[in-house]
């Protein structure tokens, strides 16, 4: 027993059209930029904070696949469900229209665009939705339309 | 001095539509898997090699923002160059058509879709390639479109 209020399931028939999530936040510092670039993305703006200060963004940024990775963390917890997220078909536009940097706060948002229910197996749908990413100034730094299967309450819709 | 081949810096008009590149090949093992899911996308088909068997793909599968991520350190060391990639605009079409599982040889090829020159900066163009990634046994396991700035050698193409 917990004091925290549970979240209810949230089946296929619960992501409608225009539902928007409130993910929370993450932040980013500059060693966790050049850790995961090393691994990942060893470009010279990612991994060097003296060589990149010359560069074409005029110091250090993150890999835009850090940015998903990180917004994918908070989608799990807050967007999807463990009990009804089938995984994802793919996904579309990701745009990366401004560069995250060391110290950024990055605020997560998903708006559900359109739901259907799958033709070739009835017990679940697919929900395309938009991930919006904004830094504490309110500047998107990336956006992205995910495409997920969702295991549905009923057969029928 | 080295007994390798060096390879020729690759300018933006290096890019020619149907340029393909052979970027090699990267393994997954369970253990990465669950690492990278732990930190990014902890669903039970990612984290769970024993509650993932009744799950959704009988099993483990990796997450697909580590088949990018994985993917994009071929990118870097074979078909982008550090001399003259500028960064990434964004992606399109991300799909993942059969799951990646633990032990997976994944092989990444890169194919010049098209190319232009930036209008607003005359020093680079826009790149737009697919990046195929296949398994040991032929299937696709992912398709992408990227996007990505490059430096030109000369002002005019």
């Amino acid at each position: 027993m917990t004091d925290l209020p549970e979240r209810t399931t949230r089946y296929f028939e619960d992501y409608q059209p225009g539902l928007t999530v409130d993910c929370g936040s993450f932040s980013i510092s500059e060693a966790e930029i050049i850790a995961f670039a090393k691994d990942y993305d060893p470009q010279p703006f990612h991994i060097d904070p003296v060589g990149s200060a010359e560069g074409p963004y005029g110091g250090l940024i993150a890999s835009g696949w850090q940015t998903t990775s990180l917004t994918m963390r908070l989608l799990v917890e807050h967007f999807l469900d463990e009990q009804t997220s089938l995984g994802a078909a793919g996904v579309d536009e990701i745009r990366w229209p401004r560069p995250v940097r060391p110290g950024d706060t990055l605020r997560v948002h998903a708006v559900v665009l359109d739901v259907r229910r799958s033709r070739s197996k009835p017990d679940r749908g697919i929900v395309r939705s938009e991930i919006k990413v904004t830094s504490a100034d309110g500047e998107t730094v990336m956006t992205l339309k995910a495409i997920n299967f969702v295991r549905a309450r009923h057969l029928e819709g």
